[in-house]
């Protein structure tokens, strides 16, 4: 087994591995930079180094981290999801330093990183992609011809690209001349690569996820599907596992798709597999080769830990479970709880926590970095919380997800929690009948009044008179 | 379904089935004393009215409560554990006052509280109970030749009797007779009933009860097993479910035997069947008519919300589940968290909690009405906390248990948690071999050192300083 990992990432995600090693007897080294000096998971790693002033250069710095990691003793680094973790390069200087990287090869990372090379290796693989290009875009002539022969609308889409991000739609050719060279433009900038390629525009669809496990030992299983459909602007806000809107035929059509997909590239370690789903309709979307943020729901279902088997294939163990030992049950919903205003375009609202109450009680888990007197820091992820509920039935998740909500006490900043009670309420949620369009068609949703407990009325007032007083 | 409950308890359990109530849309009213006026299940409740200065006097005042449901439009009493739960004069007020007691009918719950009328029930139901008196014991030679039929040793307890009190084990006939009066003045004081009866003394059993829910129309089903074995003189420390010590075989036999004596008493509602086992003899011990404080394990195992069973059923509705749609998966632990202090022969530790923070992340349940700054009052129970883990096996369960306990930040008062650290570093513990004579059979369970997290030792230099400093 690794004797000792370093957690090349920040809040909740650090704890969330920390506790992983804690209960694999794995020592765990944190990383922070100053804004960071009070994070949990600062205080809950065996150990933790500040690397800098600079809030982000510490987090996304290679070189320092693997030279701390070897200064430290490290056998192992978990880059969590986002800053290096879909770093192909940092995946490489890991290996060439005699590190392991928790995640696949670095090869592969490169791989499903470049979107074009993921959808040809699919192809190969008989995994369906949706119509478009066969590889990079040579030109604009080129694009207009491609886009005349599958139909609009089509995307144009940065191959390099990621996280929602260097993607436009575009419905006739009109479009396509004004957001051809956009595209490019935002790709070179954001992404250090002008190549794009294009794609079908799946509309209305189901956004589904396959979560996927490998070993070095070539077993790979799935641990089901998660509908991540509930979205803005790209960005997921509920995830579900299991999908309440597929058949169990189409849940394991789509299982066999992605173990089919990660055997085909040699994948180790955790990922997923995006898939877009319409009708009878189910498109490769692309992979993600790191844990995320959403494994909880997955974990919920299955009881399968899945960041303990990201460390026990990375130690090069065999996965502890085979397909047939994988069985969900019931449903679980992760809300992602943002310090963003939803009355105010979800504009972050970063800020102190003056008062938080984790939720209990039966079918509810907390990931969580924040702690009363907490002073959330701006230069991150507005994500503060995961809260995952868990329930046999739909109805039942749908009521505790809504008791949950009600039983947290977050104060001092606005967060998404109210929205969440919002979209609980809405019939066709609760009808399990939902697609990625689901949240832009309901703009009625943000038609809410702002519930405030007493306590924090209380608080406010307290704090007005103190103020007064010139306390 | 019920409209509006009122809940006849106090502290974690209150709080537990405000939550059951809020995820089934009924209304939930509190009650408490002056000194749980800044009680959790007060602040959460949808209403909450006071009984008095009096710690106890309106927690077990039947009328009182009674009248107050009436009042407020309640059309049932959810009496928890302890205090009025069992208490079949309380059950037949809420009949005759026509309001729904949510439990098994009164006469249900006087016949499980007379255990003579309850083993005499279990045997005509053939249900093994253990070797015994028939009935009461009319006097000490009595007692003394069914001593000499059945063995020593053997047990004299109050018929009345519950929760561990009103018990006596004699080895020999001088003990007997020593005994033997002192039970009958015990039971006299505490239940008001001098009549007591004979059990054989099961040398180091195994406590194992089944958990069963029943309907008012006639379906009873179990929710398999808890190993109560952990105990520190009758009072149960950690639960665990299933038992890691029971085949498959002999976990079907006592479901099936709980079931067959819920049925012969015609029971309705959630109770616990109680079991001795030894080798390949299983005994009944007795019948709990309420919900335990160890639900929570079975729900983690089954996935089940008890209480809301107990709500669905109370309403005249049918069980939610058959008995074919039970599974168990995985293990559950339930730390219960005491304000003791195991150095000091657990001596309750009450007093203001300085800081509290829920631990998380996967399999962490935590049902508790602790917070920072919550002052634990005197008058009751001393548990302050279930922590409750769940993972799919044995090894996993235990890291995890290690990991929680440690995750946990409880200061201010001294608990029991460390003390569960060492049961659970053990290597009989952790083979799964242990009965109820763990606890007192290793004393040097109490040899650890206590552990201080670095933020409560400064807090306590902090105090410490400013003590001084005369601020």
């Amino acid at each position: 087994m690794l004797k000792k990992v370093l957690i090349a990432n920040r809040g909740e995600i650090a704890v969330r591995i920390v506790r992983a090693c804690a209960e694999m007897g794995v020592r765990s080294v944190a990383i922070y930079t100053e804004p960071d000096r009070y994070g949990l998971h600062v205080k809950r790693a065996d150990e933790a180094y500040m690397l800098g002033e600079d809030p982000l250069a510490g987090y996304l710095d290679p070189l320092r981290i693997v030279n701390l990691a070897l200064e430290t003793g490290c056998d192992a680094i978990h880059p969590g999801y986002g800053f290096l973790s879909e770093n192909a390069e940092f995946a490489r200087l890991c290996e060439v330093n005699g590190l392991i990287f928790i995640g696949p090869k670095s090869s592969v990372i490169h791989g499903m990183g470049d979107k074009t090379q993921a959808r040809n290796s699919m192809r190969a693989a008989n995994v369906p992609v949706t119509p478009g290009s066969e590889g990079n875009l040579k030109d604009l002539g080129e694009a207009l011809t491609l886009a005349g022969e599958i139909g609009y609308p089509i995307m144009i889409k940065a191959t390099s690209g990621g996280g929602g991000r260097g993607i436009r739609r575009c419905d006739n050719d009109e479009e396509l001349k004004t957001h051809y060279p956009r595209v490019i433009s935002e790709a070179t900038k954001a992404f250090g690569s002008a190549e794009v390629f294009m794609e079908k525009c799946i509309v209305d669809p189901l956004h589904i996820e396959v979560q996927i496990l490998a070993d070095s030992h070539g077993n790979v299983i799935h641990l089901f599907e998660r509908d991540c459909s509930i979205q803005r602007r790209n960005q997921k806000l509920i995830e579900i596992a299991p999908s309440p809107q597929l058949s169990q035929e189409k849940r394991e059509y789509i299982g066999d798709l992605a173990v089919r997909a990660a055997k085909a590239v040699g994948y180790e370690n955790a990922g997923t597999v995006e898939f877009l789903i319409t009708g009878d309709e189910v498109y490769f979307m692309e992979m993600n080769t790191r844990v995320q943020v959403e494994h909880t729901i997955s974990e919920q279902i299955t009881g399968v830990d899945i960041v303990q088997e990201q460390l026990n294939v990375a130690a090069g163990l065999p996965l502890t479970y085979q397909q047939k030992d994988i069985q969900f049950r019931g449903y679980a919903l992760q809300f992602r709880v943002n310090a963003e205003d939803p009355k105010n375009d979800f504009l972050p609202s970063f800020g102190r926590v003056t008062h938080y109450y984790a939720p209990g009680g039966p079918g509810v888990r907390v990931d969580t970095a924040i702690y009363t007197g907490y002073e959330i820091p701006p230069y991150y992820d507005s994500m503060c919380l995961k809260l995952v509920v868990w329930a046999l039935s739909w109805d039942q998740v749908i009521a505790r997800g809504q008791r949950a909500l009600d039983d947290m006490r977050l104060h001092g900043i606005k967060t998404t929690a109210d929205y969440y009670q919002q979209i609980l309420r809405h019939p066709a949620f609760r009808q399990a009948n939902f697609n990625t369009s689901f949240v832009p068609n309901h703009p009625e949703l943000l038609d809410y009044s702002v519930k405030r407990h007493p306590s924090e009325i209380a608080l406010a007032i307290a704090s007005a008179i103190a103020a007064h007083a010139g306390w």
